[in-house]
């Protein structure tokens, strides 16, 4: 990838302020027990007001500001561009956690350069943190603004493990993929679950060392990979391909490489 | 229960102060990658610094200020007192969540009549949100104090349901407890896992609808009474019961009566 560092360095802060845009969509509907209506298909996916007015204020001031940029968002599709850049927006990642009151649904905000996300922002407007991924990782919260680093752990048996949601049945995992979670649940020191891209952005701060899951679409990665590999993650798909690279969505992210190893060699035994 | 309305006003105050004070030792240990001990025993059960500090202090304080009270506390253990009060706390309720860099790990401080939760304390240093249940129950964060409502939800349909792990193996349920809840699963609208004693305080804003788990000790639940039922929902075992009348430490808490229910009715089919 070749752009120049202050024009990068303008779309980081240009992010930022699409992201302060979006809080102001999103964060007076937290728990404001606003209407929530289901998305077609048997999945149960709620979107609310919030959901959708953040995307739109997210798309027009990129329209404004870049009007060749190109544009994926989860709500309202893709819309076409000139050149190298590509915005890709999940307004509200983890609308589950939202209707349910829980302070860890996050917006995701990645930018993309000829196809692979260079800058990636992950916001949580009512704990007010934001990581911002671009070669480094960076974690803000009021005027606090440190370093992001992953942990040390390269045993699984000292690993904190997460993923969304363990089950089959009702959940996210195929029967097979819900059988490989488990094996790494019973190798793992500690599970926690439902955590959404939140759970990644803890593992950029060294909270959680390997976070797997299945499904994920490019809106609900390309933020994220910035922010891991910024932090000194490992990021892959299960079989150690470039995330996006498979027909599943599996995405596999850990502290360390030896901790990325071990975690395949358990996921595909 | 008969006691003087000015003496509980005076007693809510101090458990306030004594959460205050808890936040001191708790929440300069978050995030900090604070060393992190297993208690003996087979289900792994991380206790940390934070945990045993902010347990001493609050003893302290309490010992100082009401030497007749008794005291429970999850990691001391019980001290004997003369008269009907008792101070029931569990310094951090979700020490999993807290070694995973998750903010719904929660303070609990319960204050007992003669045996009976008159007062419940449910305190997040982190997202600076608080629930105490007496009579009513209020939601503070920051300046701001709202009175706590349950939402009205009466069909399973259309409830929001959570519990902390929903797994047999690597979980707190039995397999028949399992079995319960996954049936619980099917007929519900959405289901989150892994926020421990945040969940009922979710509840009580109205953002969930329905928690059920097992395996509750004294220090887990006895908080969470007041403040459920202060902001008028249901909570028994998983019969209908008084919670902590089984051998299983069973809670079935629901936003309303006909919810309330109707759980019953598929855990025990």
């Amino acid at each position: 990838m070749s752009f120049d560092p202050q024009e990068i360095a303008e779309l980081a802060a240009f992010a930022e302020h699409l992201a302060d845009a979006a809080r102001s969509q999103t964060l007076p509907h937290f728990r404001d027990r606003a209407a929530v209506t289901d998305k077609e298909g048997p999945v149960f996916d709620p979107v609310t007001d919030a959901d959708r007015n953040a995307e739109r204020k997210i798309r027009t001031l990129i329209e404004a500001a870049y009007p060749g940029h190109a544009i994926l968002g989860e709500e309202f599709g893709e819309k076409k561009g000139q050149g190298p850049w590509r915005w890709v927006i999940d307004p509200i990642d983890g609308t589950r956690a939202f209707v349910c009151g829980a302070p860890t649904w996050v917006t995701l905000i990645a930018l993309e350069h000829d196809g692979a996300p260079v800058l990636g922002l992950i916001d949580q407007p009512y704990t007010d943190e934001r990581w911002v991924g671009q070669k480094g990782a960076v974690f803000q919260r009021g005027k606090t603004s440190v370093a992001c680093r992953v942990s040390g752990v390269t045993d699984l048996g000292r690993a904190r493990l997460s993923t969304t949601d363990p089950r089959a049945a009702g959940g996210y995992f195929s029967d097979a993929e819900a059988g490989a979670f488990a094996r790494l649940c019973e190798k793992t020191q500690v599970q926690r679950f439902s955590l959404d891209a939140y759970a990644y952005a803890l593992l950029a701060l060294g909270e959680l060392d390997l976070v797997a899951e299945t499904t994920l679409q490019r809106h609900d990665y390309a933020a994220l990979i910035p922010v891991i590999e910024g932090a000194g993650g490992v990021v892959t798909n299960w079989r150690g391909a470039p995330v996006g690279s498979d027909g599943r969505g599996e995405i596999l992210a850990a502290a360390t490489p030896e901790l990325h190893e071990a975690a395949m060699g358990v996921l595909k035994a």
